[in-house]
């Protein structure tokens, strides 16, 4: 599976996880913070942070011997999610919201609501359909190379 | 469930409905194309592509009479989600192609891989833990306040 939306998609696993990465860039580290918040079953709990350990995103650290309690810290990988959950909010936030916006990302400086939008880094462009395409890495196989040289005549990226 | 990233969530589905997403914006309209690419089971397929079109992701519309078939349209909504698929595959670009990269967004005009990261529209700021943060919006309810009053100390957004 060469596509990296559907390699992104395995790691995260479910939904569940998508919520305890939102959590967790809110600052939870705790089992119980986590389940509280999310009223999530204690096994499945339990067996999502384990997925979220094992794929790289959190890491386990212990804060109590007597009892044995840990803690779930994210790692760099799963602090670099955060515009996955920025876009999926700000789309929640235009699509899904007919009463009105209950969340909202601001700048801090000012308070003033922020609209996120992609642009890339090297030039400061807007990334759109117009302007910007997926192509066919270095590493890519036969599959995508064909996929890729089709497509692009008809579509855009991702 | 006043979360949009959880809102979002629920109207995506699971990760199927996403990668038809992602072939849909690659210019997929047709039930073989999608059960093609994807290797997914029929039956799977009819049930995501209909949870898309209630959803508002999709248009079905009829191309052919005799016998009836019928392809689907990413609607305004559905086209708002491209940038959670390029943040997804950054993402995954990033941490999940140890062989290297085998899809790469590029822009059209110079051909140069693109870098996408999300910007402030209004300021141009690059949105980040330091500059950016989550805070309660017009129509919050009392537990989204209570949760944002408390995280901002922390932590930051989504």
């Amino acid at each position: 599976m060469e596509c990296p939306v559907a390699r992104s998609l395995e790691r995260v696993g479910e939904w569940w996880s998508i919520l305890i990465l939102r959590d967790a860039i809110y600052g939870m580290t705790r089992f119980d913070e986590f389940q509280k918040n999310l009223k999530i079953a204690p096994n499945i709990l339990t067996r999502r942070l384990t997925a979220l350990v094992d794929a790289g995103l959190l890491e386990r650290r212990r804060y109590c011997e007597r009892p044995p309690r840990d803690e779930y810290i994210l790692t760099q990988r799963g602090r670099d999610f955060r515009p996955v959950l920025h876009s999926l909010q700000a789309w929640g936030n235009k699509h899904f919201a007919p009463e009105g916006v209950s969340v909202m990302l601001v700048d801090k400086t000012t308070g003033q609501p922020a609209e996120p939008i992609l642009v890339d880094r090297l030039t400061g462009k807007p990334i759109t359909d117009a302007t910007h395409a997926n192509a066919a890495g270095p590493a890519a196989g036969a599959r995508v190379q064909k996929r890729l040289g089709k497509s692009r005549k008809t579509a855009a990226a991702p």
